[in-house]
């Protein structure tokens, strides 16, 4: 289907939108993932991810990368140990082996954009341990605390 | 750089814009490029291409796939040799060999990022005889005089 019409609430024709379930230890919450484009013969995948407001996605890290651009919305991200806040058409680099999340922190939903590998590995969660090191920052504690400055 | 926030006219912070000059046998016309992701690492690239009112993309085909979203304005494409005309957020699947151009028909700009796989053939441009043939679909014909039915 060369074409595919956006819909309103950003869907689109033709394209499944799959919620992820709350996952018991609270990694992710209120995310929806739509795949605008993965084929055979394109060696990236793009995604629509959608936060709703005070939800986040998964705080993980794997070697392959993401470039994020933000289509919807406002909130913050967390990047290795670096606590961004995010306009709509910003842009985010992660880097191979970051720690990552993206919050919708503004009371509206944040969509974003997130291009990957179509041959990439698989997330890794963070240990309590790990947890426990980056609340040390009192940037990323407030950040996990859906509390940013 | 891990963020680069977007500035105002769909430019970003160290992004730079580059306009495509004129081509003479006027296979373009007041098209930008501004590459948002590139990375040894990555497999795939995203750029923003942004067509000012009354101008068109290259009319090309190659045998890597682009993955299209509309993300500024709306306009038509030609893919293959189908017409369709195009609004904010959609999607476009331009297969291997399709003929294919965007133009902003709207007395807008048309602004849209394309995902391509980063190890990618050069593009091939039509010769007369393919113009000719092509232009023998009035919808085409149409289209390529930016005159959109």
């Amino acid at each position: 289907m060369p074409h595919r019409a956006a819909q309103a609430g950003f869907r689109w024709d033709g394209v499944e939108m799959r919620p992820y379930k709350e996952d018991e230890r609270a990694l992710y919450r209120t995310i929806t993932r739509q795949v605008l484009f993965a084929d055979p013969e394109m060696h990236g995948e793009l995604r629509y991810f959608e936060v709703a407001p005070g939800g986040f996605s998964t705080l993980e890290r794997h070697q392959h990368m993401h470039g994020v651009l933000i289509l919807r919305g406002s909130g913050h991200c967390l990047v290795g140990d670096v606590v961004t806040s995010l306009a709509t058409n910003d842009l985010v680099t992660v880097p191979p082996m970051a720690w990552h999340q993206f919050r919708a922190t503004k009371g509206e939903p944040l969509g974003f954009l997130c291009m990957v590998n179509a041959e990439r590995d698989k997330p890794q969660l963070p240990t309590p341990e790990d947890v426990e090191r980056l609340r040390k920052n009192p940037a990323i504690a407030a950040f996990l605390s859906n509390a940013p400055k």
